[in-house]
Protein backbone atom coordinates (compact mmCIF):
# COMPACT_ATOMS: atom_id res chain seq x y z
CA UNK A 1 0.00 0.00 0.00
CA UNK A 2 1.69 3.19 -1.08
CA UNK A 3 0.52 6.17 1.26
CA UNK A 4 0.74 9.75 0.66
CA UNK A 5 0.76 11.59 4.05
CA UNK A 6 0.10 15.34 4.27
CA UNK A 7 2.73 17.18 6.40
CA UNK A 8 2.39 20.95 6.50
CA UNK A 9 3.75 24.07 9.49
CA UNK A 10 1.24 23.93 12.21
CA UNK A 11 -0.24 20.41 11.24
CA UNK A 12 -1.72 18.74 14.39
CA UNK A 13 0.77 16.10 14.97
CA UNK A 14 -1.33 13.58 16.38
CA UNK A 15 -3.64 13.70 14.07
CA UNK A 16 -1.36 12.04 11.47
CA UNK A 17 0.64 10.39 13.97
CA UNK A 18 -2.20 8.03 15.23
CA UNK A 19 -2.90 6.28 11.52
CA UNK A 20 0.80 6.22 10.20
CA UNK A 21 1.44 4.89 13.62
CA UNK A 22 -1.13 1.91 13.10
CA UNK A 23 -0.63 1.55 9.58
CA UNK A 24 3.16 1.21 10.16
CA UNK A 25 2.95 -2.02 12.04
CA UNK A 26 1.16 -3.45 8.83
CA UNK A 27 3.47 -5.62 6.43
CA UNK A 28 3.27 -4.16 3.11
CA UNK A 29 2.77 -0.23 4.06
CA UNK A 30 5.23 2.43 2.60
CA UNK A 31 4.60 5.74 3.23
CA UNK A 32 5.85 8.81 1.91
CA UNK A 33 5.93 12.27 4.13
CA UNK A 34 4.62 15.00 1.43
CA UNK A 35 4.81 18.88 1.58
CA UNK A 36 5.45 21.50 -1.16
CA UNK A 37 8.78 20.86 -1.29
CA UNK A 38 10.53 18.07 1.21
CA UNK A 39 12.22 19.38 4.46
CA UNK A 40 11.62 20.05 7.75
CA UNK A 41 8.20 21.65 8.92
CA UNK A 42 7.09 22.88 12.15
CA UNK A 43 4.05 20.78 13.74
CA UNK A 44 1.87 22.56 16.46
CA UNK A 45 3.43 20.77 19.24
CA UNK A 46 6.63 22.20 18.54
CA UNK A 47 7.93 19.01 16.88
CA UNK A 48 9.61 19.15 13.54
CA UNK A 49 8.52 16.27 11.37
CA UNK A 50 10.32 15.68 8.12
CA UNK A 51 8.31 15.68 4.23
CA UNK A 52 10.52 13.31 2.55
CA UNK A 53 8.71 14.22 -0.96
CA UNK A 54 7.60 17.37 -2.46
CA UNK A 55 4.15 17.64 -4.33
CA UNK A 56 6.08 17.02 -7.99
CA UNK A 57 7.83 13.90 -7.05
CA UNK A 58 5.03 12.09 -4.41
CA UNK A 59 3.77 8.74 -6.12
CA UNK A 60 1.38 10.24 -8.66
CA UNK A 61 -1.17 7.45 -8.06
CA UNK A 62 -1.17 6.29 -4.50
CA UNK A 63 -3.60 3.56 -2.61
CA UNK A 64 -4.15 6.48 0.03
CA UNK A 65 -4.09 9.67 0.89
CA UNK A 66 -4.32 10.81 4.06
CA UNK A 67 -4.04 14.37 5.89
CA UNK A 68 -4.38 15.72 9.22
CA UNK A 69 -5.97 18.90 10.31
CA UNK A 70 -5.06 21.47 12.81
CA UNK A 71 -6.30 24.97 13.81
CA UNK A 72 -5.71 27.90 12.28
CA UNK A 73 -2.55 26.77 9.77
CA UNK A 74 -5.07 24.09 8.41
CA UNK A 75 -7.86 26.98 8.00
CA UNK A 76 -4.88 29.11 6.22
CA UNK A 77 -4.30 26.79 3.89
CA UNK A 78 -8.19 26.54 2.57
CA UNK A 79 -7.41 29.01 0.45
CA UNK A 80 -4.41 27.35 -1.36
CA UNK A 81 -4.59 26.89 -4.54
CA UNK A 82 -1.34 24.74 -4.90
CA UNK A 83 -2.27 22.68 -2.50
CA UNK A 84 -5.99 22.45 -3.40
CA UNK A 85 -4.74 20.89 -6.76
CA UNK A 86 -2.37 18.50 -5.26
CA UNK A 87 -4.54 16.91 -3.15
CA UNK A 88 -7.19 17.28 -5.97
CA UNK A 89 -5.34 15.17 -8.58
CA UNK A 90 -3.93 12.59 -5.96
CA UNK A 91 -7.24 11.66 -4.65
CA UNK A 92 -8.67 11.32 -7.76
CA UNK A 93 -6.78 8.54 -8.84
CA UNK A 94 -5.45 7.15 -4.77
CA UNK A 95 -7.92 4.27 -3.58
CA UNK A 96 -8.80 5.54 -0.75
CA UNK A 97 -8.87 9.00 0.46
CA UNK A 98 -8.40 9.94 3.98
CA UNK A 99 -8.63 12.55 6.97
CA UNK A 100 -8.24 12.99 10.01
CA UNK A 101 -9.73 16.08 12.24
CA UNK A 102 -10.16 18.90 9.95
CA UNK A 103 -7.96 17.44 7.84
CA UNK A 104 -11.54 16.67 6.31
CA UNK A 105 -11.75 20.70 5.40
CA UNK A 106 -8.79 20.28 3.18
CA UNK A 107 -10.16 17.75 1.68
CA UNK A 108 -13.49 19.59 1.30
CA UNK A 109 -11.70 22.70 0.06
CA UNK A 110 -10.41 20.42 -2.91
CA UNK A 111 -13.53 19.00 -3.71
CA UNK A 112 -13.04 15.27 -2.41
CA UNK A 113 -15.91 15.22 -0.43
CA UNK A 114 -18.74 16.60 -2.66
CA UNK A 115 -21.56 14.48 -2.08
CA UNK A 116 -20.13 12.18 0.73
CA UNK A 117 -20.42 12.10 4.55
CA UNK A 118 -17.63 12.61 6.49
CA UNK A 119 -16.82 13.27 10.02
CA UNK A 120 -14.20 15.73 11.47
CA UNK A 121 -13.99 17.38 15.12
CA UNK A 122 -16.79 18.37 16.66
CA UNK A 123 -16.37 22.22 16.67
CA UNK A 124 -15.45 21.80 12.51
CA UNK A 125 -18.75 19.93 11.96
CA UNK A 126 -20.87 22.87 10.67
CA UNK A 127 -18.15 23.94 8.05
CA UNK A 128 -18.25 20.62 5.93
CA UNK A 129 -21.86 21.43 4.11
CA UNK A 130 -19.63 24.34 2.90
CA UNK A 131 -18.03 21.92 0.96
CA UNK A 132 -20.93 19.73 -0.53
CA UNK A 133 -20.14 17.12 2.19
CA UNK A 134 -22.57 16.39 5.08
CA UNK A 135 -21.23 15.97 8.42
CA UNK A 136 -21.32 12.65 10.49
CA UNK A 137 -20.81 12.97 14.03
CA UNK A 138 -19.64 9.44 14.05
CA UNK A 139 -15.70 9.00 15.29
CA UNK A 140 -14.75 6.77 12.24
CA UNK A 141 -16.99 7.53 8.98
CA UNK A 142 -16.52 5.22 5.99
CA UNK A 143 -18.47 6.64 2.93
CA UNK A 144 -17.65 4.02 -0.17
CA UNK A 145 -13.32 5.07 -0.45
CA UNK A 146 -13.66 8.18 2.07
CA UNK A 147 -12.56 7.44 5.21
CA UNK A 148 -12.80 10.38 7.91
CA UNK A 149 -12.08 10.46 11.31
CA UNK A 150 -13.25 12.95 14.20
CA UNK A 151 -11.20 15.23 16.53
CA UNK A 152 -7.03 14.68 17.35
CA UNK A 153 -7.24 11.65 19.36
CA UNK A 154 -9.65 9.51 16.78
CA UNK A 155 -6.78 9.29 14.55
CA UNK A 156 -5.75 6.27 16.75
CA UNK A 157 -9.11 4.65 16.22
CA UNK A 158 -9.16 5.75 12.46
CA UNK A 159 -5.73 4.11 12.45
CA UNK A 160 -6.78 0.66 13.62
CA UNK A 161 -10.44 0.85 12.21
CA UNK A 162 -9.30 1.54 8.81
CA UNK A 163 -6.52 -1.22 9.05
CA UNK A 164 -9.41 -3.70 9.99
CA UNK A 165 -11.87 -2.07 7.01
CA UNK A 166 -8.80 -2.78 4.53
CA UNK A 167 -7.23 -6.31 5.83
CA UNK A 168 -9.67 -7.97 7.99
CA UNK A 169 -10.63 -7.91 11.61
CA UNK A 170 -8.43 -10.39 12.30
CA UNK A 171 -5.48 -7.84 11.44
CA UNK A 172 -7.36 -4.88 13.17
CA UNK A 173 -7.27 -6.91 16.32
CA UNK A 174 -3.82 -8.06 16.51
CA UNK A 175 -2.72 -4.34 15.84
CA UNK A 176 -5.41 -2.79 18.37
CA UNK A 177 -3.49 -5.50 21.07
CA UNK A 178 0.43 -4.08 19.56
CA UNK A 179 -0.95 -1.20 20.25
CA UNK A 180 -2.42 -1.56 23.69
CA UNK A 181 -5.54 0.24 22.56
CA UNK A 182 -7.76 -0.02 25.89
CA UNK A 183 -8.27 3.36 26.73
CA UNK A 184 -9.27 4.59 29.76
CA UNK A 185 -9.93 8.52 29.32
CA UNK A 186 -9.55 10.17 32.74
CA UNK A 187 -12.56 12.57 32.87
CA UNK A 188 -15.07 11.08 30.70
CA UNK A 189 -15.95 14.53 28.81
CA UNK A 190 -14.05 13.89 25.40
CA UNK A 191 -17.43 14.66 23.65
CA UNK A 192 -19.51 17.88 23.88
CA UNK A 193 -22.41 15.53 24.72
CA UNK A 194 -20.54 13.83 27.63
CA UNK A 195 -18.93 17.13 29.01
CA UNK A 196 -20.84 19.13 31.52
CA UNK A 197 -21.67 23.01 30.09
CA UNK A 198 -18.74 24.58 32.51
CA UNK A 199 -16.02 22.45 30.42
CA UNK A 200 -17.82 23.15 26.92
CA UNK A 201 -17.45 26.54 27.42
CA UNK A 202 -13.97 26.59 28.80
CA UNK A 203 -12.90 24.03 25.56
CA UNK A 204 -14.40 26.59 23.05
CA UNK A 205 -13.10 29.52 24.26
CA UNK A 206 -9.78 27.63 23.96
CA UNK A 207 -10.58 26.32 20.36
CA UNK A 208 -11.54 30.22 19.38
CA UNK A 209 -8.19 31.62 21.20
CA UNK A 210 -6.20 28.73 18.88
CA UNK A 211 -7.68 29.71 16.23
CA UNK A 212 -7.95 33.40 16.39
CA UNK A 213 -3.92 32.94 17.38
CA UNK B 1 6.64 23.92 32.46
CA UNK B 2 10.59 23.28 30.97
CA UNK B 3 10.18 20.16 29.08
CA UNK B 4 13.03 18.08 28.20
CA UNK B 5 12.05 15.06 25.38
CA UNK B 6 13.77 12.55 24.53
CA UNK B 7 13.59 11.58 20.46
CA UNK B 8 15.75 9.01 19.10
CA UNK B 9 16.26 7.01 16.09
CA UNK B 10 13.75 3.77 15.71
CA UNK B 11 11.51 5.55 18.61
CA UNK B 12 7.68 4.75 18.88
CA UNK B 13 6.63 8.20 17.56
CA UNK B 14 3.06 7.78 19.28
CA UNK B 15 4.22 7.36 22.70
CA UNK B 16 6.32 10.61 22.57
CA UNK B 17 3.52 12.36 20.55
CA UNK B 18 0.05 11.15 22.68
CA UNK B 19 1.43 13.50 25.65
CA UNK B 20 3.39 16.32 23.80
CA UNK B 21 0.18 16.66 21.77
CA UNK B 22 -1.89 17.06 25.00
CA UNK B 23 0.58 19.46 26.68
CA UNK B 24 0.73 21.57 23.99
CA UNK B 25 -2.25 22.95 24.12
CA UNK B 26 -1.89 24.08 27.76
CA UNK B 27 -0.53 27.96 28.84
CA UNK B 28 3.24 27.99 29.47
CA UNK B 29 4.73 24.75 28.33
CA UNK B 30 8.13 24.90 26.71
CA UNK B 31 9.07 21.64 24.95
CA UNK B 32 12.85 21.03 23.90
CA UNK B 33 13.52 17.72 21.60
CA UNK B 34 16.77 16.64 22.45
CA UNK B 35 19.11 13.53 21.10
CA UNK B 36 22.65 13.73 21.33
CA UNK B 37 22.86 16.52 18.65
CA UNK B 38 20.20 18.45 17.28
CA UNK B 39 18.96 17.31 14.04
CA UNK B 40 16.56 14.73 12.39
CA UNK B 41 15.97 11.38 13.60
CA UNK B 42 13.61 8.45 11.72
CA UNK B 43 11.35 7.54 13.72
CA UNK B 44 9.66 3.59 13.44
CA UNK B 45 6.62 4.75 11.01
CA UNK B 46 9.47 6.11 9.11
CA UNK B 47 8.70 10.06 9.88
CA UNK B 48 11.46 11.87 10.90
CA UNK B 49 11.46 14.11 13.29
CA UNK B 50 13.70 16.78 14.40
CA UNK B 51 16.26 17.49 17.85
CA UNK B 52 15.93 20.99 18.85
CA UNK B 53 18.60 20.11 21.12
CA UNK B 54 21.81 18.03 21.81
CA UNK B 55 22.64 16.52 25.14
CA UNK B 56 24.81 19.29 25.63
CA UNK B 57 23.04 22.22 25.50
CA UNK B 58 19.15 20.47 26.49
CA UNK B 59 17.75 22.44 29.45
CA UNK B 60 20.14 21.03 32.58
CA UNK B 61 16.97 21.63 35.22
CA UNK B 62 14.14 20.65 33.22
CA UNK B 63 10.76 20.66 34.97
CA UNK B 64 9.66 17.26 33.39
CA UNK B 65 12.05 14.85 31.48
CA UNK B 66 9.82 12.30 29.43
CA UNK B 67 10.55 9.41 26.99
CA UNK B 68 8.98 7.56 24.36
CA UNK B 69 9.86 3.28 23.99
CA UNK B 70 9.83 1.29 20.90
CA UNK B 71 10.71 -1.90 19.74
CA UNK B 72 14.62 -3.27 19.41
CA UNK B 73 16.10 0.27 18.65
CA UNK B 74 15.22 1.14 22.35
CA UNK B 75 16.48 -2.32 23.64
CA UNK B 76 19.47 -1.45 21.84
CA UNK B 77 19.84 1.77 23.65
CA UNK B 78 19.54 0.03 26.98
CA UNK B 79 23.61 -0.32 27.21
CA UNK B 80 24.24 3.13 26.19
CA UNK B 81 26.14 4.76 28.28
CA UNK B 82 25.82 8.63 27.26
CA UNK B 83 22.08 7.96 26.73
CA UNK B 84 22.21 6.62 30.57
CA UNK B 85 24.34 9.21 31.68
CA UNK B 86 22.02 11.98 30.60
CA UNK B 87 18.51 10.81 31.54
CA UNK B 88 20.12 10.16 34.91
CA UNK B 89 21.66 13.66 35.22
CA UNK B 90 18.50 15.64 34.13
CA UNK B 91 16.24 12.97 35.58
CA UNK B 92 18.13 13.45 38.96
CA UNK B 93 17.01 17.45 39.02
CA UNK B 94 13.43 17.01 36.89
CA UNK B 95 10.26 17.64 38.82
CA UNK B 96 8.89 15.10 37.12
CA UNK B 97 10.14 11.81 35.45
CA UNK B 98 8.09 10.51 32.83
CA UNK B 99 7.90 7.99 29.87
CA UNK B 100 5.57 5.68 27.74
CA UNK B 101 5.65 2.20 26.70
CA UNK B 102 9.24 0.88 26.96
CA UNK B 103 10.75 4.31 27.51
CA UNK B 104 10.64 3.22 30.93
CA UNK B 105 13.44 0.35 30.44
CA UNK B 106 15.19 3.61 29.59
CA UNK B 107 14.38 5.28 32.46
CA UNK B 108 15.16 2.01 34.33
CA UNK B 109 18.79 1.57 32.77
CA UNK B 110 19.37 4.97 34.03
CA UNK B 111 18.52 4.05 37.50
CA UNK B 112 15.50 6.06 37.46
CA UNK B 113 12.81 3.52 38.42
CA UNK B 114 14.86 1.76 41.38
CA UNK B 115 12.60 1.24 44.23
CA UNK B 116 9.43 2.76 42.24
CA UNK B 117 6.49 1.26 40.46
CA UNK B 118 6.36 1.80 36.74
CA UNK B 119 4.07 0.76 33.55
CA UNK B 120 5.24 -0.26 30.39
CA UNK B 121 4.44 -2.34 27.58
CA UNK B 122 2.65 -5.32 28.43
CA UNK B 123 4.78 -7.26 26.46
CA UNK B 124 8.30 -5.77 28.26
CA UNK B 125 6.51 -5.83 32.10
CA UNK B 126 8.83 -8.57 32.90
CA UNK B 127 12.02 -6.53 32.38
CA UNK B 128 11.44 -3.99 35.12
CA UNK B 129 12.15 -5.92 38.29
CA UNK B 130 15.76 -6.01 36.46
CA UNK B 131 15.79 -2.26 36.91
CA UNK B 132 14.70 -2.52 40.50
CA UNK B 133 11.13 -1.60 39.65
CA UNK B 134 7.70 -2.73 40.39
CA UNK B 135 5.73 -3.63 37.50
CA UNK B 136 2.86 -2.00 37.19
CA UNK B 137 0.20 -3.38 34.93
CA UNK B 138 -2.00 0.00 35.29
CA UNK B 139 -2.55 2.06 31.94
CA UNK B 140 -0.65 5.05 34.18
CA UNK B 141 0.85 4.92 37.25
CA UNK B 142 1.41 7.63 39.18
CA UNK B 143 4.75 6.53 42.12
CA UNK B 144 5.62 10.03 43.39
CA UNK B 145 7.47 12.00 41.05
CA UNK B 146 7.86 8.96 38.46
CA UNK B 147 4.90 8.91 35.91
CA UNK B 148 4.81 5.99 33.61
CA UNK B 149 2.71 5.35 31.05
CA UNK B 150 1.63 1.58 29.47
CA UNK B 151 2.21 0.83 26.01
CA UNK B 152 2.15 2.93 22.88
CA UNK B 153 -1.62 4.47 22.65
CA UNK B 154 -1.27 5.15 26.92
CA UNK B 155 0.10 8.22 25.97
CA UNK B 156 -2.54 9.45 24.95
CA UNK B 157 -4.44 8.71 28.28
CA UNK B 158 -1.30 9.89 29.71
CA UNK B 159 -0.85 13.10 28.45
CA UNK B 160 -4.08 14.36 29.74
CA UNK B 161 -4.17 12.42 33.02
CA UNK B 162 -1.16 13.88 33.90
CA UNK B 163 -1.74 17.56 32.25
CA UNK B 164 -5.02 16.96 35.14
CA UNK B 165 -2.63 15.73 37.69
CA UNK B 166 -0.33 18.81 37.36
CA UNK B 167 -2.81 21.80 36.61
CA UNK B 168 -6.05 20.27 38.07
CA UNK B 169 -9.09 18.19 37.15
CA UNK B 170 -10.76 21.23 35.36
CA UNK B 171 -7.68 21.52 33.09
CA UNK B 172 -8.25 17.96 32.17
CA UNK B 173 -11.31 17.81 31.50
CA UNK B 174 -11.39 20.64 29.17
CA UNK B 175 -8.05 19.29 27.23
CA UNK B 176 -10.35 15.60 26.93
CA UNK B 177 -12.65 17.81 24.85
CA UNK B 178 -10.46 19.86 23.23
CA UNK B 179 -8.60 16.94 22.11
CA UNK B 180 -12.20 14.63 21.74
CA UNK B 181 -11.12 11.96 23.85
CA UNK B 182 -14.08 9.56 23.82
CA UNK B 183 -12.60 6.16 22.30
CA UNK B 184 -14.24 3.37 20.60
CA UNK B 185 -11.83 0.98 20.37
CA UNK B 186 -13.44 -0.94 17.10
CA UNK B 187 -12.48 -4.53 18.46
CA UNK B 188 -12.00 -4.50 22.82
CA UNK B 189 -8.68 -6.58 22.07
CA UNK B 190 -6.49 -3.59 23.46
CA UNK B 191 -5.25 -5.70 26.79
CA UNK B 192 -3.76 -9.55 26.94
CA UNK B 193 -6.85 -10.40 29.06
CA UNK B 194 -8.85 -8.71 26.52
CA UNK B 195 -7.81 -10.68 23.66
CA UNK B 196 -8.99 -14.18 22.54
CA UNK B 197 -5.99 -16.48 22.42
CA UNK B 198 -5.31 -16.41 18.94
CA UNK B 199 -5.01 -12.83 18.85
CA UNK B 200 -2.83 -13.17 21.88
CA UNK B 201 -0.91 -15.86 20.37
CA UNK B 202 -0.70 -13.20 16.95
CA UNK B 203 0.69 -10.33 18.40
CA UNK B 204 3.28 -11.83 20.72
CA UNK B 205 4.53 -12.73 17.44
CA UNK B 206 4.56 -9.77 15.74
CA UNK B 207 6.11 -8.11 19.03
CA UNK B 208 8.57 -11.09 18.77
CA UNK B 209 9.57 -10.24 14.55
CA UNK B 210 9.99 -6.54 15.45
CA UNK B 211 12.31 -7.51 18.56
CA UNK B 212 14.39 -9.52 16.17
CA UNK B 213 14.37 -7.48 13.08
Amino acid sequence: MKVVALVYPGMTALDLVGPVQAWSFLPGFDIQYVWRTPGAVRSDCGLSVVATHGFADAWSDPDVLVTGGGGKPTLDLLGDAELAAFLADRGARARWVCSVCTGALLLGAAGLLKGYRAATHWSARDALPGFGAEASDDRICIDRNRLTGGGITAGVDFGIAVAGHWMGAETGKVLELVMEYAPQPPYGTGRPDLADPQTLERAQAALAAMMAA
